[in-house]
């Protein structure tokens, strides 16, 4: 039997801990690990202190066969990592060859001149291997002790993603026989955690005691996550597999993404596969639509554009919104979303629309309460309009407002 | 001499360590105990795993005053957390009758039946103090052990947030005399921190050992944080203001805001000061800006609208984009840019206007290279327009272009 390879992140800079900053390296890593079947174990955060990072470093190597650090690497004087490692692993510092070429080589290509302190940058550790950092100054370093492996690398996130997919992963890989762990994950929308959990009672109770069941709730939705673990990969792919439709098949009415997919994603799927288009009229999303659309590479395949329309003159002048229909009926409602939804289809040509039209908040407009939203979609054939009333703050009152109305284009695109 | 009041974070769940969410929760929380003065000393991740909570638990208490845990309190079979904090504090577990009405309510407010689970929701280990969790129905609970404080709160982000600034800070303010400490920052762009760091060689070395220097780069942009810290609140701001002006006054020529606000909040805060308007016309940015003004309360008054024009189509339809321009010059160029702005300021009558066309890749267009960008901008009296080149990967090349784009607006409209 293969034994569990176990993991633990550092994370170094007073940021985090006053708050400055988001962790989004940790899940970064923590995934990357995931998914080649190493346990993460724990994963801790410290200041820029020396007696913190220190104690961090031997908790770590105590409970862990993997020990991955980042952050603390800059070329300013607020960073302690590189002498504080130096000093753990017993070394000295030298200058690398290979990083100072690369740091004159990055200076030279952008024509600035080569400081002080960037020339420290190629000190490192005589008792560590460098790891080249292709995307910046700081190299990554690894060290081993007792039989453990520590890296450090730099805490600039696409700097620390090439270190971890380039090297560390492969390594790893290399050095450990790694047991097999395999997720499946679907989204529900509309249905509340217990409802949820209630109705499949029957399911988890019979579920073998090698794959887990986990609940992730979010604004309105709820992502299920399956995990299996075993010792043969197609064993427990095929295992996992057929839990999970049964899973899927139990609550299938709820369920709107598959595999971690968003909403999103899995629109912009369809219409690529399709090859129609689609176009967006946001009032209360303001834009966010669009934005989520044009995220990803690819989105001028299927996206055209859209009518941001936030204040009412907009509406009339760019989307001929009827000023009759929005003094009758108020800029939140049934008619307004449905002619935004039909005009921009027309103005932009495209074979759906998705249109809003909502209070957010805080504060409530037409003597309409907050959290009320009319969401209209649109293809050549017809134009469907629904109301909604969420009851949350204005940030999550437009999170609720994007998945349903992103829920209703999906369905209407499945209908075609 | 007042002590230093220390702080544990303890984040409970698997989520957290197969990367599937990223953990916001901690930087709330560092941040609000940070402003009172209470000092982070570490932060856990642990997941779902009864040895690795209990061991979070000890290694917290060892070396903080405050433990603050978030997560693993759903009704779900996932949730280890309070049988493990009874069992920890050795308590037995009892219905909290005011949580069970509580939970009795959001149920029956909603029209829903109350399921098994959520009556386990009620259910508290005796040893604890109940806090009312107003958001939710899984309650906060406040333990005390060796002069210690534990707090366990859900982990869903704004319930946890409401309890955190309602109960946590004001008992915390209330138990411990804090010391002092105080934070201002400003942000730079388009210089390196190693630049940075050079030209603020004199300006370290001369700062008064209470006060602390420290960067945080980011695409493009260093932010610039000093803290300082004393006995005495009025003389410690006072300190640190005038450190902070010196610093200012240093690199005054890179400086583009101030205390933590974003280009997009400071731009906000001069048109609504000023009571102008502002719209986007959006190619490459895709409705980012859009909704990056529209994403707080407020913006109603100054925000009118976008067009999206991420199709050469709409670009000539709706904006009306002469087609022979993008035939010669090509759609990323100083022409279609200057056409962009000025049409669509035309179009939505609005004092500014921000218009953005580029390549953000991965692949290129028009034999142009990836990165390239042109923005323009625009009053009433003139169009500039301006060409960049970046050299990341496509949501660095937008955040990049993002910031010069609102840099150049910001410069604007400080001109009139």
């Amino acid at each position: 039997m293969k034994n569990k390879i176990y993991a633990s992140i550092i994370t170094i800079g007073d940021e985090l801990l006053i708050g400055q900053v988001i962790d989004t390296n940790s899940a970064f890593i923590a995934a990357q690990l995931n998914k080649i079947g190493v346990w993460m174990r724990h994963r801790v955060a410290v200041g820029d202190q020396w007696d913190d990072i220190w104690e961090a470093l031997d908790d770590s190597a105590r409970v862990s066969d993997i020990i991955l650090i980042t952050g603390g690497l800059g070329p300013t004087a607020d960073d302690i990592t590189k002498p504080l490692l130096n000093s753990y692993f017993g070394g000295k510092m030298v200058v690398d060859e290979q990083t100072l070429q690369h740091v004159k080589n990055i200076f030279q290509s952008t024509n600035r001149p080569l400081l002080e302190s960037n020339y420290k940058q190629a000190e490192v550790p005589d008792v560590c291997k460098v790891i080249p950092n292709k995307n910046g100054t700081a190299p990554g370093m690894l060290f081993e002790k007792n039989g453990k492996i520590f890296v450090s690398m730099p805490g600039v996130p696409h700097e620390m993603q090439a270190i971890m997919q380039e090297y560390v992963i492969p390594l790893i890989r290399e050095k450990y026989e790694l047991p097999v762990i395999f997720h499946k994950t679907l989204t529900t929308l509309g249905i509340g955690e217990s409802f949820l959990s209630e109705r499949l009672k029957d399911f988890e109770a019979a579920l073998p005691g090698n794959i887990k069941l986990a609940y992730l709730p979010n604004v309105r939705s709820v992502r299920l996550r399956l995990t299996a673990t075993g010792e043969d990969a197609a064993e427990t792919q095929c295992l996992l597999d057929t839990q999970f439709e049964n899973l899927r098949h139990t609550i299938e009415d709820v369920v709107v993404t598959l595999d971690d997919k968003t909403l999103d994603q899995t629109i912009a799927e369809l219409l690529k596969q399709r090859k129609k288009t689609l176009s967006t009229a946001e009032s209360c999303t303001g834009g966010a639509l669009a934005a989520m659309f044009t995220e990803n590479a690819g989105a001028s395949q299927f996206f055209s554009g859209s009518v941001v329309c936030y204040s009412n003159d907009i509406k009339k002048q760019v989307l001929h919104i009827s000023p009759e229909d929005i003094a009758t009926y108020g800029v939140v409602s049934k008619e307004v979303a449905t002619q935004m939804a039909a005009n921009v289809r027309e103005l932009m040509q495209t074979d759906y629309t998705i249109a809003t039209t909502g209070i957010l908040g805080p504060d409530g407009i037409e003597g309409k309460r907050v959290g009320t939203v009319w969401i209209a979609v649109a293809n050549n054939k017809k134009v469907m309009a629904e109301e909604f009333s969420f009851q949350y703050n204005r940030q999550r009152n437009k999170e609720a407002a994007i998945k349903f109305g992103l829920n209703m284009l999906r369905k209407l695109i499945l209908e075609d």
